[in-house]
């Protein structure tokens, strides 16, 4: 049994190729874990008599909760992925199994979310499930920045890529570990709070208020010319 | 942490490429949830004695009222989605987020069919997941309208274009809010009535009666000339 | 709230755009579909005191049968598809619409696979569910038939099909309703024999046994010339 | 009713089309199954009372295990199938048919891994499950090495691909039988032993340490040259 990796990469040949389907596999596991969210918000069974269907509704909002910030989460994550290969000019056999490694946390995520849905708002557990689900997010987000720091690293960058943008989507993509990790250490006191504080960081990553600076300043660089 | 928005967007280098994996992931996720509305058809778990299957089954119709309605509404909405990217010569990452909101829906929607299939047809509880199933078109509806609207005012539709086709489609896309409006009015007094409603509003949306209509016209303009 | 229809066809500008997110989605639905399947394998919950895993993974040989047969059946309708696809030059709204109903009945498919593996060997039950299958399969291959004659009709298919091949494919998608008509009929009477029969149709579509032939007969034509 | 074969093969006409929707049916099935592992991550649903949730966790191990022996798998199964589409020029309709039998057994696969996370260290049972699972990856990596084979035999791989290139990728794919082999028969013996030499083909395929070692022997030849 020789590794995959002994055989000869076809260099020069198909280097979009591999690149194409890195892609579509990560299009593929995205799609699918985003969707299976919404698997996993449970019909309310059975509702005491007299009981509102809306109360028993409300009773479930940590799953509502989890569903919209593990929503989020992965979308951001996609956003950045979308990021990466935009700058890629090929993939090359070590890129596509850091990718296996993305695919794998981002995968795992409904499980987490799970947890965090059927344990919140109980005591101990709760701490457990808001922890996992930070370490999750945490190891998600890492490896994502090792798959962008891999690319720079063996040259599988565009050429064409400026060294600012490149700047600047290293910064992005920096891990948040130190944002992460204050949160993950705020969910043994406040698992609640870290659970909030998850979602806040999606939808920071998520709602577009940058661009609009950013395309001012552009405007008056070119004016400026 | 900086925002992904803050990554200089790599203008003029790859432009078809977001719009390419926009379009991988939408349809991954439109493929995932139209497939995944099936897994929530129950199969009969135990006949009482003497009790024939097909009765078993045809006790569950609510389940497959749910079950055609979701599925024309998710088909009509696919079709939607398919003519705007078509009109698309490029996506940014406003359009990107803008999309993932309405995949959030999409995917969302396998939940109200669930809520319906049980509910339809218990009293007050009918009534809460009628609602929530036309809030739930409401919403992918409106946000479909507004990620074409988006598209127009920021500039991504293609420039060959004719004024006569973005007017047509921004009419079709117009989020029906009358309509869905009123059906969940409706759905307040008389529940399986505004799940009909939903129906036939897929089913208008799906039945392609006006190409034919269409082709005349544009055969006679031809002759004109 | 105006049709999607009355949007004018993008003519002549996207011809292939259109058919590249059919066959996305449409893959994405045969991809989820067939692996569902494996997901309504169950493992036997618990073991009676002394019985081997292997007695109780036996009991569930219907599962096993259902399953081996909805993923020959669902290959042998993917073939086809792909088949009709490679023909196609363009797509217009109909055959969009045809192909929604196709996906309609291969995302169906796993719920009769679940009735069957549920009610084989189950007296009167266990008809309807072959029934039910039987009804599926021929509503698959009836309507996957329609979206190749309707290509052929609105002259979506390309110029450079040759009549021959345009023949031999309609023959080849005919909806086999005389074989499906009869082991429906079979089936009221011994239903295991129409799922068997099911099976033996979908091989019969997916083994390979004429290509041999055909590649001898086009070798000898080769010579003669 | 035709055999699909029948259909005279659009030769010279559309060769890459065929091969485009393999790889998208395949990525969509390897996406949804690697997705679908997670889905069985079975959340505790009831703590005994004073039980942390760590423990709980830590009590479905097997679970865990077999989560990631899995993933790892289905992951190198991939990265061969990359491989082998990389070097293909066009696919036939045998190559699409030996294709489905690989996704038959890729999309089995979470079936044994479910086997296996309920039967562990259950006596007679985990041998069972111990013993369908390697047989199901066996059958998976025999198959995959079939098509490589049936690639190379059939002529459809690129032209340009060096005999150099092709022997590798051969032996790289070769089933490892021996290697399955034995571990299926320790398996009968020690059942956790067998599942965790899976683990170590999988990471032994996945993990690259080799393309280091070849980096350097190319950069030597080049030097040489």
């Amino acid at each position: 049994m020789t590794q995959p990796d002994a055989a000869p990469e076809p260099t020069g040949r198909s280097p979009t190729r591999n690149k194409g389907r890195l892609e579509a596999l990560s299009d593929g596991v995205f799609a699918v874990a985003i969707t299976l969210l919404a698997l996993d918000l449970a019909v309310p069974a059975t509702l005491h008599s007299q009981q509102h269907l809306l109360d028993a509704i409300g009773d479930e909002w940590p799953a509502y909760l989890g569903y919209v910030v593990s929503f989020a989460t992965i979308g951001a994550i996609w956003l950045g992925h979308n990021a990466i290969t935009d700058y890629l000019e090929r993939a090359d056999v070590t890129l596509l199994r850091l990718n296996l490694l993305v695919l794998l946390f981002v995968s795992f995520l409904p499980f987490p979310t799970r947890l965090l849905a059927e344990y919140v708002s109980k005591d101990t557990a709760e701490r457990v499930a808001a922890t996992v689900y930070g370490l999750t997010l945490l190891a998600s987000s890492g490896v994502l920045s090792l798959l962008w720091r891999y690319s720079l690293h063996a040259g599988l960058v565009r050429p064409d890529a400026s060294d600012d943008e490149i700047t600047v989507l290293t910064k992005r993509l920096s891990p948040s570990l130190v944002v992460y990790g204050l949160l993950i250490i705020i969910g043994f006191f406040v698992p609640v709070a870290a659970v909030i504080g998850y979602l806040l960081v999606a939808l920071y990553l998520l709602i577009p208020v940058h661009p609009a600076l950013r395309r001012r300043r552009m405007a008056k660089k070119a004016v400026a010319k």
